[in-house]
Parts: structure tokens; sequence; C-alpha cells
């Protein structure tokens, strides 16, 4: 048996739970060329959720077709194997879905996993796997912070949020993180180490927000959200401000895309905006997961991960980490044996 | 005696010549440390036409006074001088205003130019002037032009417009123009060069014109205008495409700022927009105009300059210029002696 979770409908706007359904199927058999994984974590990430909608947007990736199993970045272990370069035991991590076992061929951002035991097993989906890498080249590559810089973090209570505001940190930036509730204003400051940290519960009106709590303009803006809060920020630069375009959360389940009104101020404050995907530094993870590992095990870099377990908990997880309802990085555990 | 072109009044909307006065006043004295230019050449540039509004967004130069004289990028000869570094009879550019003479200190972007007596002197105001360092390191140093690419250039028949299709093109790049009308669209073709040019009066659906004259999308944007125009081309990038953010005609007289909707798409296709101005680049002039200088002399690169003859022709030259009725750089000349 191999069960998975489907798409059994598009959803209308914000995604549901009943937007999903469980399918039972065949095991996959190996091929020539193929390998068959027992996956043991899938990754919640909100970049799919464009792929959920009946219209993509036709530009990237097609939309995921109904009734079958929804793709995402997930973590398995080799079980069975006809390809030379994916033996049996190998952990590898691939962009494949949400299913109890999967064949693969390589392709599609496969790749082996270079597990160290002392660390836990779910961490190369989360600080040391997409989401660390995502944050670290992000941050690294396109931020380039600077002792004192004004660093803004939208949706900083996310998986990558909370990696960026701690690598900041560690850079010496003046660390602002953005979110949805006082609650996790309050988590951002006390636990994930942000220095302020601003709530829409607590302060509505963003562009205001900014003006107080960077009032000589922001340096580097991580933006995971886009629409209005990618404009506020744009709206309060300083002279040379790099704009890291990550995410635009705003926009996935939005009936039409959102205005940006501020982007003459990239003229005027000689800005630079970039947008990338994590896998474009693919030949570089190596050197980025032995500097997070290293993070992680002097505890400069905490890893805050929420954890569902079992397949069945995967549409609840997606969702939850659609809106706000999760911390950190949102991670489906699969029963091990 | 020394004349000057006042802002008589804040523009409602589009400039008109009544928003300018003539004025008459005294020559200024040098004193210690300053020096006086009988000035030959003004550059009429949209990027100013911010700074004539009563609210200029206060977030770039304060708006221009009212009753004083309009600030300009300004070619001159320095004819008295205090100033160790400005002799008489050195030929300048500054950014000072519409007079006949300007008391100046060396500061606001002033600069000696050394003068080719076999180069028409207007050159240093055009392809050799702040329009030649615009297009020149615009293009090379964000645009990064590779044979092939697809480089499309917003306001193509303005001043950097003509001089960055005519780099694109001997960068061996396929060359799209946008421009206001079918006759001008005619012009770019037959005389600046540009492989295609789109008209906003015979293709009034830009983006349906994009994807009929740039099917594989667009690797580098040029942009002059912002706004819609700037919306249209985000729609229709290529992969790791490169949007030089140079000017935002389109906004400067608008009421609102104008909406764009396509940011995400910089996300998708891992693109890059990078606002400047020339001056940034002010340590590396002299190669660029070495450079320039040499293209023109080849006769590779042509400049096309409408000059108005005249102080008191500043405002029609500035209002044809901004309303898309002239064509390359518009220049006023100031009676030699």
């Amino acid at each position: 048996m191999n069960r998975s979770i489907v798409l059994a409908r598009y959803p209308d706007g914000e995604i549901v739970e009943g937007d999903f359904a469980l399918r039972e199927g065949a095991r996959p058999q190996v091929v020539e060329g193929t390998f068959v994984t027992r996956n043991r974590y899938f990754s919640m990430d909100a970049g799919f959720r464009q792929w959920m909608n009946a219209d993509s947007g036709d530009n990237y990736l097609p939309g995921m077709p109904l009734d079958e199993a929804v793709q995402s970045i997930v973590l398995g272990e080799v079980i069975e194997s006809r390809h030379p370069d994916f033996p049996e035991g190998a952990i590898v991590s691939a962009r494949t879905a949400w299913e109890e076992y999967s064949l693969l061929d390589g392709s599609d951002l496969c790749s082996i996993l270079e597990v160290d035991p002392r660390v836990p097993l779910h961490e190369y989906m989360s600080t040391l796997g997409p989401t660390g890498m995502t944050a670290w080249f992000g941050l690294q590559d396109i931020g380039r912070p600077q002792q004192g810089d004004v660093l803004l973090v939208s949706a900083a209570g996310g998986a990558v949020g909370t990696v960026v505001g701690q690598l900041g940190r560690i850079a010496g930036c003046h660390c602002i993180g953005l979110t949805s509730s006082e609650a996790k204003a309050r988590w951002l400051r006390d636990e994930v180490g942000y220095h302020i940290a601003i709530s829409r519960e607590r302060y509505p009106d963003l562009p205001a927000a900014l003006a107080e709590f960077a009032p000589q303009g922001i340096d580097i803006m991580f933006d995971n959200v886009g629409g209005t809060v990618l404009d506020a920020a744009l709206g309060n630069l300083r002279e040379g401000a790099r704009i890291v375009l990550c995410g635009a959360i705003a926009q996935y389940e939005a009936e039409q895309p959102q205005p940006v009104y501020n982007t003459w101020e990239l003229i005027t404050k000689r800005a630079n905006a970039q947008g990338f995907m994590f896998s474009d530094y693919a030949a570089q993870f190596p050197a980025a997961i032995s500097e997070l590992g290293r993070y992680l095990q002097q505890g400069s870099l905490k890893s805050f991960n929420q954890v569902y377990d079992g397949l069945e908990a995967a549409p609840r997880a997606f969702c939850d980490m659609m809106h706000g309802r999760s911390r950190g990085k949102c991670l489906v555990r699969l029963a091990a044996d």
C-alpha cells in the first residue's frame, strides 16, 4: 500500500483542509534508472501554495493536477534502487509528493544528504535543508549584511524568517520582524532574538510603524510576503538598500495581484531588489550546511520546528502554516517503522 | 545683469510654460573659495520634474523653491575664480540653475570637463555628459548585455533611450524600443537603429504587444517610465532578467503613485531590479567618456540632439521634453558672445 494526500479540488481563496483528500494506491515498482524512497518528512512551504490554484499564473510551474499527490519537498530513505547514484539506505531530499513511498529518478532537486548522526534527521528539512538554504543565501548573497544594518524581515515567525532574524543578529544587524499577532511578536523578541517585533494586531498602519521603529530607514528587507508589506518597506528604505525577494505569501491566496506603489523609491535610494530560489545555489549547499551546522552546535542558532505527526496531518499542517497558526518550520513526520 | 528662469508656481499636473517666468538680477560676485561661470548649455532632464512639485515626495531632494532659478545640469565656462581647483577658462559641468551666470563652490556634481576641441561642446551635455553616462553605466553595469539578449527600452526616443538602443545594438542585443507615436517609432527604427519599435498609438495594449514581439521574454528592461510600462515588462521577463531602474516619467506628473502588480515575477524569474543615478559612477566617467567618444568618432554611435536657442526657450524645451515632443537629447544653448 502507498497512502498519499491529493489535491481534491482547487481552493477558493484561503485553502482549507477539505481541499485535500487521502488516497490509497499501490506501492511503486522500481524500474531501471529509478529508485523508491520510504518518506520520513514532508516540508510545508508556502511557495507551493501558488501551484495549488487552478490557474497558477502559468509562468513558473503549471498548476498541480487534481487527484494526484500534492507536490512538496520530501526527505526519504532509499529502500529499493536500480539507480547507480542512489543506493539503498541513502537519505535523499527531493521535490516529490505527500505520499508514503515515492518513485524517483534523481531529477527534481533530488540529492543525497550527508547526514550527521548527531543531528536530528528533521533538521535536514529545516535549518539544514531548503529553509536554511533560503535564509542563508538570500541574506548573505543578496542582503549582504553589514554590522549595524537595519534588517527588516516579513513573516518573521515563519520557517525562513526565524532563521534570517538569527543570522542577521549574528551578522550584527538591528533585526526587526513583522508578524501577525502580539503573542508571536513576544515570542520573536523573547525566544527567537529579534530586537524589535511589529505585529499587525498592534500596528495596523505598517508605514507609520516602520517610520517609528526604523527612523533611519531599512538597509535590508528580507521579504516573504509581498504586496502592502513590501510596499511599506520600499517607502522607508535607506540609500543602497537591498531587497531580498523570497516569497509573496500575500499573493498566493489573493484574487488579484497585490499592487506595489513605491517601486520609484528603488531609483531614488539606488536600491536593489533581487528575486531568487534556494535551488539557484545548489552547488554551494555543502558549505552553507557546514556553517549553519556549526552555529546550531554552538547554540548561536536555534532551530524552531513545529512537527505534525502522520501523513493524515499534512493538510492541517499546510493550512496552519499558510495562515499564521504555526511557528518556525512546519514539518510532517511520517511514522517510523 | 544675470537673467534666469524661475519656477513661478507649482505645476498642476502636466507642467506648462506658464509655470515658469523670466527674472533679471545682478551678476554674482565672486568671493574666496568660489568661482563664476558663464553658462553655455542647460540639460533638460525629466528627473528634475519631480522636484518642481510642491511636495516632491520629500525623499530625494526637497521641492524647488518658487521664484528661484530652476535647478538643472549646466555646462559653463569659468570667467572669474577665487577657487584653486577651478581656474578661469575651465569648462565645467555642475548641478546649478537656468541662469546666465552661476556662482559655484565646486560642490553639487561640479567637475571640470576635459574638452576635446574636435568634439562639439554640446556633446558634453549629451552623449559625453550625464545622458551618456546614464545610458552607459545603466546598461553595462546593471543590464550586463550579452549577445542575443532581448533589450527593452522605455521612452526609447528620449535622451537616454536613443543612446541605450544603440549601445544595445553594439553589444549584440535584440533592441525593442517603446515610444508614444508611430512617427517616432519609424524614426527609432530608421534612424536610431532599434530592431523593433512599439508605439502606444498603434499598440495601446502593451502586454499583448510584448507577448507578440518578445515571445521568449525580456532579458534586460531599461526603464525610464515606471508604472504600467514597467509592470508590462515585469509580466514578460525571461529567467535571470535585469531591470535597470533609471527613471519614472509616468510618475512625475501623476496625482498618485502608479501601481505595479507584477513584482512577484521578480521572484519566479530570479530577476534583478536595480535603481541608480549616473552620479554613482563619477569615478569611472573618464573611461566611459573615452569609450563613447570612440564610438562617436567611428560613427557606430550617433548623437541625437534637439537644441533650443536662448535662455527664454528653456520652459518650452522642458515642456516639449516632458511631453514627448522632442527627440533625443533636449538642450538649451545660451547665446555665445
